[in-house]
C-alpha cells in the first residue's frame, strides 16, 4: 500500500467521522437537543428545563451532562462536525445572545464561546426562527426554495427570512423580528419590549389570550369562554370553544387572522417570498385562523402579488423541527 | 507581431468598445436617459416625455431617435455593453413591465424586448427604485454597504432592498413595494391601488398634499396655507410656510414624519439594514421631515436595534441618480 492511498483511506475515514451535528434549540422553558445525521434524520434527543436557570455556568455544565450520553451512544465526539444552537436573539455574527427577554441571563451571552469551551467542538449560533427556516429549507416545507419566510406562532412571533437562497442576516445579524414590527400604530402594549401595536402582541398564543380578555370585556354575549377562569384561559382552549361554535371565540380567531393577514401582505411587499411558512401551536388552529389570514393577506396585496404566495403549515414535527434547524447549521460551518 | 499578440490587441479593442452603458429611467411624467462609463461619469444625457405617449411603439421609436446622437457623440454603438432601464413595476426577470398604474401602457409590456430589438444591445431591466439602489451602491451613498435600503420620497413611495451585497428581487421579480405596506390599518384611500392605510398614500409629495387638506378642513387655526388655491397646494409650498413658522404647517411635516419614522421601523426589523438612503423631492425639507422620522423610528425599534441604523440622504444629482442607476445593472449582464 502506497503511502497516497493510506492518505486517501485516512480522509474516507475523517469524512465519516464528520457525519452528525449536535442540534439544540434554546427556548425560555426548555433546551431541546439532539443528534442529526447529514439526511435530517434525528438519532437521539431529549431535552431539560432553562427556566429557572438563572447561573448560566451551571447551566452549560448541565446541558453538558445531558447531551454527553447522546454523544457516546452516537459513536463518540469524533464522528461530530459540530453543534448548531438556535436561541431567542441569537447572533449569528458574533456568537452571542443578547437582551433576550425570555431567557434567565440577562445582557450580552457569549454562548457560542461557553458551549464551545465545555465541549470542545465548534459552534454556530443563530435566532431559533432562523434555524427554524434553515430546517424548513433543507428538510421541510420549503425544500427547493429560494425565497420564503417562516413565521413561528408560539408564545411569541418569530421569523426567518430567506431571499436569494440565503437567510438574511442584516448588518448586526439581527434581520427578522417581524413579530416586533409594528402593524395597530399605539395599539396593544407589548410587556417585554414595551413597544405599542406589534405584531406579536396580537398573533401569538399570548396575544390571543390579551384578545379574549377584551372580546368579553367588550361583550355581553354568552360565550363558553366566561366559564373558564382567567388564568387557564389559553389559545388551545379558544379554540375548543370555536370549534363548539362559540361565537365570541370565533370572532377572536376572525381578529387574529385579520392582523396576521395584514402583516403578511407587508412582509410580501418586502421581500416577494414564493411561500409563506407557518409554524408553531397556533397554526394547530387550522383553518379557524388561516381562512382570515388568506382572505386579509390578498385583500391587503396590490394587483402584482395577488393570488402568488403560499401560506403552507410546517410538516416538520414541531419538537424535532427546531433541533434539525438548528444542526442544519453545521453543515456550512467552515472549519 | 505574432497571431498571439494580435489576438490579444483585438482582446484589448473590445474592452475598450464595450466601455459604456445606456441608462434609461422611465418615470411617469417623463424619461430620462445618459451614457455612463464604468467609473459612473455621465457622459451626455438628455431627456423626453412620457405622459401622453399611448402608443408603444411610437414611444421607442422617439427613445432610439432621442438616444441615436449621444451613442455616435459617444463614439457609436460598438463601444457599448448595453442597456439598463429602471421603471415602475420592471421586472428584472422577465423583462416586462407589468400593470404600471403611472405609466400610459396597460397589462403587461415586454419593453426589455422591444429596447433590444430596435437598439441591437442587450437590456436588463428592473424597478426605478431598484436601479437607483444599485446606483446609491456603486457611486452614491451606499458605496461598501452589504445591507441598506434606499426608500424614494417622490409622487410616490418606491424603495429598493439590498441584503447581503445583492438586491433582493423575490420569487417573482417584485420584491421591495414598501410604499404599499400597510401603516395605518384602514387608513387612507390610495387611487392608484384602491387599498387603504399605505404608506405611499401618506409618506410622498401626494401624501403630503392630502395631508394638508385635512388638517386645513380640520382646524380653525390661522395658517398660511389658507391662502393657496387647492390646485396649487404642493409639498414645497408646505415647506415654505414651515419655515416660515407656520404652525399648520409644521404639524404637517410632524405627522408626515411619524409615519414614514415607524415604517422605516418595521423595514428595519425586517432586514436590520446599515443604513437606510432617503431619495427624492420630500428629501429637501430636511429635518423638518427627518428629525421627527428619525425620532419616530427610535420609538418604534426593539432594544436590540436602537442607535444603530443610519438614515441618510442620497447626495447623487437627482436627474443623474436614476440614469446612473440604470446603467449600473449593465455591468453585471452575463453577455
Amino acid at each position: 500500500m502506497s503511502a497516497d492511498s493510506t492518505y486517501s483511506t485516512s480522509n474516507r475515514n475523517l469524512q465519516a467521522m464528520e457525519a452528525l451535528a449536535i442540534g439544540i434549540d434554546i427556548g425560555g422553558t426548555g433546551t431541546k437537543f439532539g443528534i442529526v445525521d447529514r439526511l435530517g434524520n434525528l438519532l437521539f434527543s431529549s431535552e431539560m428545563s432553562t427556566r429557572g436557570q438563572d447561573h448560566l455556568d451551571s447551566y452549560i455544565d448541565e446541558l453538558y451532562h445531558n447531551v454527553q450520553p447522546l454523544i457516546e451512544q452516537a459513536g463518540g465526539i469524533g464522528r461530530f462536525r459540530g453543534i448548531g444552537v438556535g436561541a431567542p436573539n441569537g447572533n449569528y455574527y458574533s456568537g452571542t445572545i443578547e437582551y433576550a427577554p425570555n431567557l434567565p441571563w440577562k445582557g450580552i451571552i457569549p454562548l457560542s464561546k461557553m458551549i464551545k469551551d465545555k465541549f470542545k467542538l465548534p459552534v454556530v449560533l443563530t435566532n431559533d426562527a432562523n434555524a427554524a427556516a434553515l430546517g424548513e429549507m433543507m428538510y421541510g416545507a420549503a425544500k427547493g426554495m429560494n425565497d420564503f419566510i417562516m413565521i413561528t406562532l408560539g408564545t411569541g412571533v418569530g421569523s426567518g427570512i430567506v431571499a436569494n437562497g440565503q437567510l438574511i442576516y442584516g448588518h448586526d445579524g439581527f434581520a427578522g423580528e417581524l413579530g416586533h414590527t409594528i402593524i395597530i400604530p399605539e395599539g396593544r402594549y407589548h410587556q417585554g419590549t414595551g413597544k405599542y401595536g406589534s405584531l406579536e402582541s396580537y398573533a401569538s398564543a399570548t396575544g390571543v389570550v390579551l384578545t379574549t380578555l377584551e372580546v368579553l370585556a367588550g361583550s355581553n354575549q354568552p360565550s363558553l369562554l366566561r366559564d373558564i377562569p382567567e388564568d387557564q384561559l389559553d389559545s388551545k382552549k379558544v379554540y375548543d370553544a370555536a370549534m363548539k361554535g362559540d361565537v365570541l371565540a370565533k370572532e377572536i380567531f376572525e381578529f387574529t387572522g385579520k392582523i396576521l393577514g395584514m402583516a403578511l401582505a407587508n412582509f410580501v411587499m418586502f421581500s416577494s417570498p414564493e411561500a409563506i411558512i407557518l409554524f408553531g401551536g397556533l397554526t394547530k388552529s387550522g383553518d379557524l385562523l388561516l381562512k382570515p389570514v388568506r382572505e386579509h393577506m390578498e385583500n391587503n396585496l396590490i394587483q402584482i402579488f395577488q393570488q402568488k404566495v403560499k401560506i403552507l403549515v410546517s410538516h416538520l414535527k414541531e419538537s424535532d423541527a427546531a433541533i434539525l434547524g438548528a444542526s442544519a447549521l453545521v453543515w456550512d460551518l467552515k472549519v
